[in-house]
C-alpha cells in the first residue's frame, strides 16, 4: 500500500517539499500519497502578504508577519533555489534586494511550473496531530465550511513555520500607556507612525529593519532600546541607540541607565516563538531560535519518532535553498533511499551539532555552519548541487555593505551562483524608492 | 460516584456559574465536583483589561475586547446581582454607568466572598472537548508549563462568551491603506488617534462608543459608515453618518452614494463572532447574535445533547443578572431539580423562542422580550427574586437619554431594584471625567 504523508503548511518550506517529491516522480519514481494543509487561502506562507492583524475571518490567529514595503533583507543570491533561478524566472536577471512582491512571485513561479497546487487544501487549519498504534491522526478543520475531520497517515511534515508566533514581553506602565502597544508581527505600514517619536525594543532583524521603514517614510525620530548590545550602525541623525527600557510612565520611556524619552508609539521588535499547540505533547518541538535545534537528527527527523519531520525550525541565514536541502533529504528518508540510525545515534547527532554551533565565535562562523549543514544535506541526496561557498560569500559581502552604511547596503549587488550571472544595480537607490511594486522593480 | 463538572471560562458566565453551586452548597446541598478552566491569569473575562492585542505570551488568541477608559454603556441598575448588591460591595450607592475597573472590582467582590477561586485552573486552554462513551473528554493545555492533559467529566458548561473574536469583513484597498485599519477588538486607547480623521464600519454599541471616545480624547473628525442604517443620535459637529464604504483609494474612502472622504484610520466596529473551536463538531454551537439562540433549550441546554450547556450566548441587553438566572438554572438541572424534557419538546422550545423575538417590533420589545425570559428561569429556581420590570424601565429611560443628547446620557442616574436606593449623579459629566479610575470614580 502507498504510504500517506501529510504536510503541514505550504510556506517555502512546505512548498520545497512538494517539489521535491514532485522531482522524483518526474523522474520516474513511485511517490506517496501526499496532502498538505494550509490554512490560508493561498500558499506562500509569510511572503503571502495580508493587512489583517490579530485573527483572521475564520478566528485563526493571522500567519502573516510581513508589512508593506518590505525588502529582502538578505542578497537574493544566497538563496536562490538551485532549480529554479532568478533568470529562469523573470525572463532576465534582476536586482539583488528584491521587495516582498517580487520575492512571492518568484516561489510561485516554481510550485506552478511543477503542477503541485491540487496537493494543497486550502483554508485548512489543522487543530490535532496524535500518534496513534503507528499511524498519525491528523484534525483538520475546513474553516468556511467550519467542519473538521480526521485523517491518517504514515508520516507528518511540519511546515509551519517559526516566525508567525510573536514573543511579547511586557514592561511596567504598558497598561497605561497613552498610544499604540504593537509587536512586529502586527506592524504593516510605516505611514502610520509619519511624525511620531517611536521607541523600539530589540536589536535584530525586525528592528533594524522597521527602524529603518519608520526613517524612510517620515517617522519624527528612532529610539532603539537593547538587552544585550547596541546594532551600532552608523544610524541617521533622528536616530539613537539606548539600553533596556525599565518602565514606561505616562508617554515617557525611561532605560535603565537613567535616561528617558517621550514616545508615541512602541514597537516590540522581540522575536518569535516555536509555536506547535496542535501537535500532542509527545510531539511538540520545543526549541530555542537557533542554528542546531534540539530534537532534530539531520536538523529535520524528530529523534523522539523519525516518522515526523520538521522543516525550517533552524534560525535562518540560509533560507530557501536549505528548506530545499532538507525537503530532498527527508523525501529520500520517506523513500526509504536513506536510513534513518537508531535514537542514540540520532541524539547524539543533535548534542554535535549543538557543539559545533556553540564553537562558533560570530556572525560568520555561523553563515559558514549553516552552509556546511547544507552542503552536507544536499551531498546525500540528487538536488543540484550549487556553489554554497559563493553563497556564503555574498553573506560576507552583505553584512560589509550593511557596516559601512544601514542605509545603503540594498543599493549593492552581487553574482549569482546559479546561473554566474552578476546582478543588474537597482535602478532607484533603496531609500529613494517608495514604490516597490513589482512592476516598477522589474524596471531595470 | 460525585459527577464531574467542567465550567469552561471565568468570565462573569462562569462566575455566576461557580456561585450558583457554592450558594448550593451554604444552604447544605451536596454539589459535584467542579472544575474550571480559565485561559487568562485572572477573572473576569471581558472586564479583566489587557493592553495586548492579537495573541498573548503563550501565543494564544487575545480575549479582551475591551478598552481603556470604556464606561458601562447601560445603566448598572440593569445588571445589579440579585445578591450581592452595589451597596454591599462598595458600603454605599454608586453613580449609573461606571467605568470598567469599577465594575470589574463588582464582579470580583462576589465571588472572592464566595470564595470560589481555589476551584479555577487559570492560565489552562481548552483545546478539546469531545463525548465518548457518555464522558466528555476535555484536553486542556497548563499553558505556562506548555503540557496538555485530558480529562472526564459528565457535564461541559461552556461559559467562553462571544465577544472576544472579531467579525472582520474586508474592503478592497485595505491591503494598500496607507495607516492604520483594525477591529473594535483591538481598539486599546482613543489617544492613538488624536488629532486624526477616522473612519468606522458599522452602527451598534461598539462603533458608537469608540466613536464618542475618540471624540472625548480629541480625535479631527468621526465618519460613520452604515450598512443599513445611521445610528441618527445627535452628535457632534466634527462627526457624520454616510452609506457604506465601497472602497478604499490610498487612504481617500469611497461611500455608496459616490461621496468620498480622506482618512488617517479605519475602525471596524463589525461585531463579534460564537467561535468554539475547541468543540468538537456536533457540541460546536453554530448561531447567529440574537435573543433566541440556535439549539438551546431554555437558551442554555444543547438540544443534541443537553448534558452540554453554554451561557451567555444571548445578544446581550441584560447581562450579570441574566447569566445568573441561566447558571442557577443549569445547576438545578445537574443537580436533578430541574427535568429536561425531550428532543422534541426542546425543539419547540427553540423555534417559540425565536418566533417570540420575531415578532418583537423593536428595541423595547427586545428588551421586554429578555426580561421575560430572565423572569421565566428564575422563576424555576431559588434565585432572589428581583424587581425585573424596574430593571426594564431603567433601560427604557436610558434609551430616551441617549435620544435626547449621546454624549450626556451618562450623566443620568436611576434607582437600585435590588436596594430600592437612588444612584447619585456622578460628580463630574462623562465628557469631562478624563481620569476613569476607580479611585477617582468613587469620589462622590
Ligand atoms: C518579517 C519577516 C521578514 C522576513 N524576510 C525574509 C527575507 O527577506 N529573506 C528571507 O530569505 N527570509 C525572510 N524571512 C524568513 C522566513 O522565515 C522565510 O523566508 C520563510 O517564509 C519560511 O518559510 P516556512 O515555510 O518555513 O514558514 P512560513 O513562511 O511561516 O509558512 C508556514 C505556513 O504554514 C501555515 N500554517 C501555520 N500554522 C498552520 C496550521 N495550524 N494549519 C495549517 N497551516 C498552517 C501558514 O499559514 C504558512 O503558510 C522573514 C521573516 C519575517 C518574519
Ligand atoms: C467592548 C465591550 C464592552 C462591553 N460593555 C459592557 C457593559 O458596559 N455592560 C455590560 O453589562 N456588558 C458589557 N459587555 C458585554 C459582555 O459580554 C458581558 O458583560 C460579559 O463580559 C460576558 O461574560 P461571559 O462570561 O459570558 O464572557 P466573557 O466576559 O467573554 O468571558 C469568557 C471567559 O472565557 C475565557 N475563555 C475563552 N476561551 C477559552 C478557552 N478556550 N479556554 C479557557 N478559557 C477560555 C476567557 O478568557 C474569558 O475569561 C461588553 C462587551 C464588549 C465586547
Ligand atoms: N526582510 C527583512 O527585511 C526582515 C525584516 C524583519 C525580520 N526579518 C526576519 O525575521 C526573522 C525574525 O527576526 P526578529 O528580529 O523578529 O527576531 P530575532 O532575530 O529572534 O530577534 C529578537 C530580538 O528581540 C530581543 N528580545 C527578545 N526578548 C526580549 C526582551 N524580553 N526584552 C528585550 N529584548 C528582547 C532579542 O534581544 P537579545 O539579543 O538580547 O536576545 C533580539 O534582539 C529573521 O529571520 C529575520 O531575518 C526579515
Ligand atoms: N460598555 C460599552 O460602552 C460598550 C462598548 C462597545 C461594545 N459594547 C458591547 O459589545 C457587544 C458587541 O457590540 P458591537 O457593536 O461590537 O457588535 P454588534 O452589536 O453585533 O454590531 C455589529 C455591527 O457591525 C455591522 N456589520 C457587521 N458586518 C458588517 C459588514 N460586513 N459591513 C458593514 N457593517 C457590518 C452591523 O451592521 P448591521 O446593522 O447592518 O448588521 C452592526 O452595526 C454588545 O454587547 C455591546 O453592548 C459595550
Amino acid at each position: 500500500m502507498t504510504k500517506r504523508i501529510a504536510i503541514l503548511g505550504a510556506g517555502p518550506s512546505g512548498l520545497a517539499q512538494l517539489r521535491a517529491f514532485q522531482s522524483a516522480k518526474e523522474k520516474g519514481e513511485d511517490i506517496p500519497e501526499i496532502v498538505c494543509f494550509e490554512k490560508q487561502d493561498d500558499w506562500g506562507g509569510l511572503w503571502n502578504y495580508t493587512w489583517r492583524t490579530g485573527v483572521d475571518q475564520y478566528g485563526e490567529p493571522v500567519h502573516g508577519s510581513m508589512y508593506r514595503y518590505l525588502w529582502s533583507n538578505g542578497p537574493k543570491e544566497g538563496l536562490e533555489f538551485a532549480d529554479y533561478s532568478f533568470e529562469e524566472h523573470f525572463g532576465k536577471q534582476i536586482a539583488s534586494y528584491p521587495p516582498r512582491e517580487v520575492l512571492f512571485d518568484y516561489i510561485k513561479g516554481r510550485v506552478e511550473k511543477a503542477g503541485v497546487r491540487d496537493l494543497i487544501r486550502f483554508e485548512t487549519v489543522v487543530r490535532h496531530v496524535e500518534k496513534i498504534d503507528g499511524k498519525f491522526h491528523v484534525t483538520v478543520c475546513d474553516l468556511p465550511n467550519d467542519r473538521e475531520y480526521t485523517e491518517e497517515f504514515d508520516h507528518v511534515i511540519c511546515a509551519t513555520g517559526h516566525f508567525s508566533t510573536p514573543n511579547v514581553p511586557e514592561f511596567k506602565g504598558f497598561d497605561k500607556f497613552p498610544g499604540r502597544v504593537l509587536h512586529a508581527h502586527d506592524f504593516r505600514d510605516a505611514v502610520e507612525f509619519k511624525d511620531q517619536d517611536i521607541l523600539i525594543i530589540g536589536t535584530s532583524y525586525s528592528a533594524e529593519d522597521i527602524g529603518s521603514q519608520c526613517w524612510k517614510y517620515g517617522c519624527k525620530s528612532v529610539t532603539v532600546s537593547h538587552r544585550t548590545a547596541p546594532m551600532g550602525f552608523k544610524w541617521p541623525d533622528n536616530w539613537q541607540e539606548v539600553p533596556l527600557l525599565t518602565h514606561v510612565d505616562g508617554n515617557t520611556a525611561h532605560f535603565k541607565d537613567g535616561t528617558s524619552k517621550d514616545i508615541d508609539a512602541i514597537l516590540l521588535c522581540t522575536g518569535y516563538q516555536h509555536h506547535f499547540p496542535f501537535m500532542e505533547d509527545a510531539l511538540r518541538l520545543r526549541t530555542a531560535n537557533r542554528l542546531a535545534t534540539a530534537d532534530l537528527y539531520k536538523g529535520v527527523a524528530w529523534v523522539h519518532d523519525p516518522d515526523l519531520f520538521y522543516l525550517g525550525m533552524q534560525d535562518q541565514w540560509f533560507t530557501f535553498n536549505m528548506f530545499d536541502a532538507q525537503a530532498w533529504w527527508v523525501r529520500d528518508a520517506i523513500m526509504g533511499k536513506i536510513q534513518i540510525p537508531g535514537k542514540a545515534e540520532m541524539e547524539k547527532d543533535v548534542a554535535d551539532r549543538v557543539a559545533r554551533e556553540d564553537a562558533g565565535e560570530d556572525d560568520y562562523a555561523a553563515i559558514e555552519y549553516q552552509a556546511e549543514y547544507i552542503k552536507e544535506l544536499i551531498s546525500e541526496t540528487d538536488y543540484p548541487s550549487f556553489d554554497v561557498d559563493g553563497a556564503t560569500e555574498a553573506f560576507f559581502a552583505w553584512k560589509g555593505h550593511k557596516k559601512e552604511d544601514i542605509m545603503t547596503f540594498r543599493n549593492n549587488s552581487y553574482k549569482s551562483v546559479i546561473t554566474g550571472t552578476m546582478a543588474p544595480k537597482h535602478h532607484t537607490p533603496w531609500k529613494d524608492a517608495l514604490d516597490d511594486s513589482l512592476e516598477v522593480y522589474l524596471q531595470n
